[in-house]
């Protein structure tokens, strides 16, 4: 294996700072290994903190089968995890590796304590054990993060010293890209729990506000749901899966579409007989009470569109602005079809469902009219795929 | 210099890779540049995006005040970046660092074309007149990322090719380090951004549900600014700041502690007259309301708390659970102090505000009974020195 250390570590060094996944990462070391060293296999073990040990992320090469199955994960206090955590790098050799040759030689040795040189017969029968002829710890700071282990090389030679030094020094960045994958990691979890949790307080929130009206128990969540499918339908026809911000707007929109009726007064949610022509009038006032309540909220601006027009008609005939066709935001076209559909197939203070085909067949009627002719064939289509 | 390249590089690297603000981590390696190598002066230009050009980010060394200040951002069509940008390594010298010195004398030959030449004139006018005699791009992939300008040698001795190499090898790893810095700061800029959509609507949602009761406006964003205040305050008396995840539910807490008055009908919170004992005990079922709308969400356990316990009382004589004394989470006894401030501070369906000075009498006397002594005392503190 002639090295060319620099250039080696370099190109190394420049690839893994930017693999955020610590698993692949650590593959990709591994694979650089067996490949490039020729060595018939190695395999990682990466510090896990709830198994509070260290567990087998990758291994490579022609032995990879034999790591019996119950080492997959070493235990934090097994010898040779303690070995390397006790002594650093110190120990024996001068050099952070652990070569198995040299190590059997210092046993041979007197230099060694007898309680050391238990320990060290530990690690022999480890490593001979694991079919490895070098241990290489990856610490950061004072941590050890993980243990590379190598087997022979494949041309049945000996490890030089050279190569140990170039493997010890990689494994050094292996240790530094691992921590700093590890940390995106993390802050990419925050994000994602962060996420989690302004979707499931909004539809806590939109949930609870849904409550006031009697006959729309769970309404939010089904114009939500079918509102995502036609959205996702609609991408897949136009050959172009919409951006995921789309998507994230007809989300949390689709959940907040009704929000102004929290300024409707009960009454008249709830009442059971037909509305005044001015009880009517406070209803259509929703969907800008809905504006009012989310306007000042940067982020949410595209969400906005759906919660304002999703009253709109394509035919002009809609509230509040009396928006048509095209000048109606396809967020807000895709949510009144969705809540047609909910309201229609669901009792109402005024009267009882429709059934599941009463209300195809008057969506199909209405598409060109109240409904926006895309939507409502790609709502049509999931209702005959029986997706809906 | 004597350069021990690798034990340098390694130990940067090392460093950089965990330095997450790029300004301080340009601001370390410019540092490293003119104490160590000793060179009279050091400076950084990074590429920004909004600006269109590369930005000063470091200067350091004893000439820098001597930067001409028109030129603190250089314009992405400058000579010097579009040097750079379009020559890459390869133009004059075969290495990436771009000598004065060379650089004259590359003017002087004859193997420039003409157009070449006058770019390379302006390149050393601009280097001059910025008192540098070695300039280094930072490549990250294609893009030119930034430029180190290095003045003189303090000893007046040239820069030797072995510290060229090592200057433009330590800046290859400046650059990767950049990137991952941006990208790091570009995650938590995210992370920010999530968090406080998630806080934003929480607010408007909360405000929303609180207009329902036409005698508490603004009253959710009182409590949660006197709250906040409370838990500081206390913070500093006991000697160690509240972490930040009690602060951040105690917001949340807040501003969510009356939503279960969703659950209570209008007609109840907004009646004039005095209450049946039976519309009492529909008021007082809102925080266990409130408890329910939110118990799903994990991530608000903590929060949810001072939701239910708000109308908890220090002697056992409060609602739901008739807790006593310590058995109160200090996050419930904190809100309803604040709570009751602003309840005796506003008026109400069936009495006037009262004045300030009998408000704070009022929870001066019922410290022990109704509040918490430690966080009355606080909220009095706060009070005498005028901070609420």
């Amino acid at each position: 294996m002639p090295i060319d250390y620099k250039k080696e570590l370099e190109s190394t060094a420049r690839n893994m700072i930017f693999v955020h996944d610590p698993d692949l990462l650590i593959k990709m070391i591994v694979r650089m290994m067996v490949d490039k060293a020729k060595i018939a296999h190695a395999s990682f073990f990466l510090h896990n903190k709830e198994k509070q040990g260290y567990l087998l992320t990758v291994s490579r090469g022609s032995l990879h089968k034999k790591i019996p199955l119950d080492l997959v994960c070493i235990d934090k206090d097994d010898v040779l995890i303690r070995f390397f955590r006790e002594h650093k790098s110190s120990f024996i050799f001068g050099r952070e590796a652990l070569l198995l040759g040299e190590a059997k030689l210092a046993l041979k040795g007197d230099k060694l304590k007898s309680e050391a040189k238990q320990q060290l017969a530990h690690v022999i029968y480890q490593m001979e054990l694991l079919e490895t002829v070098v241990c290489i710890p990856s610490y950061f700071r004072d941590e050890l993060l993980g243990l590379l282990l190598l087997g022979k090389k494949e041309s049945g030679k000996k490890f030089i010293d050279e190569e140990l030094d170039f493997f010890v020094a990689l494994n050094s960045n292996v240790a530094m890209a691992i921590r700093n994958a590890q940390l995106f990691k993390e802050l990419e979890y925050e994000l994602d729990r962060k996420h989690q949790l302004f979707i499931r307080t909004t539809i806590a929130l939109a949930a609870a506000i849904e409550a006031k009206d009697h006959y729309t128990h769970g309404h939010t969540s089904r114009v939500t749901n079918i509102s995502m499918e036609i959205a996702q339908r609609m991408g897949i026809k136009a050959k172009k899966n919409f951006d995921g911000k789309f998507l994230e707007n007809l989300h949390i929109s689709s959940l907040l579409h009704d929000i102004g009726k929290i300024g409707v007064p009960e009454h008249i949610l709830n009442k059971r007989s037909s509305l005044t022509v001015g009880e009517r009038n406070r209803i259509k006032e929703h969907p800008m009470i809905g504006v009012n309540i989310l306007k000042s909220i940067k982020e949410l601006e595209g969400a906005v569109l759906g919660v304002r027009y999703h009253h709109e008609r394509f035919d002009g005939m809609g509230y509040p602005e009396g928006l048509k066709g095209d000048q109606i935001p396809l967020i807000a076209s895709i949510i009144t079809v969705a809540d047609s559909f909910d309201a229609m197939s669901s009792d109402r203070s005024y009267r009882a469902a429709l059934n599941k085909v009463d209300v195809i067949n008057e969506i199909r009627h209405l598409s060109g009219r109240q409904f926006s002719p895309a939507v409502a064939d790609t709502f049509l289509e999931l209702c005959q795929e029986g997706k809906i």
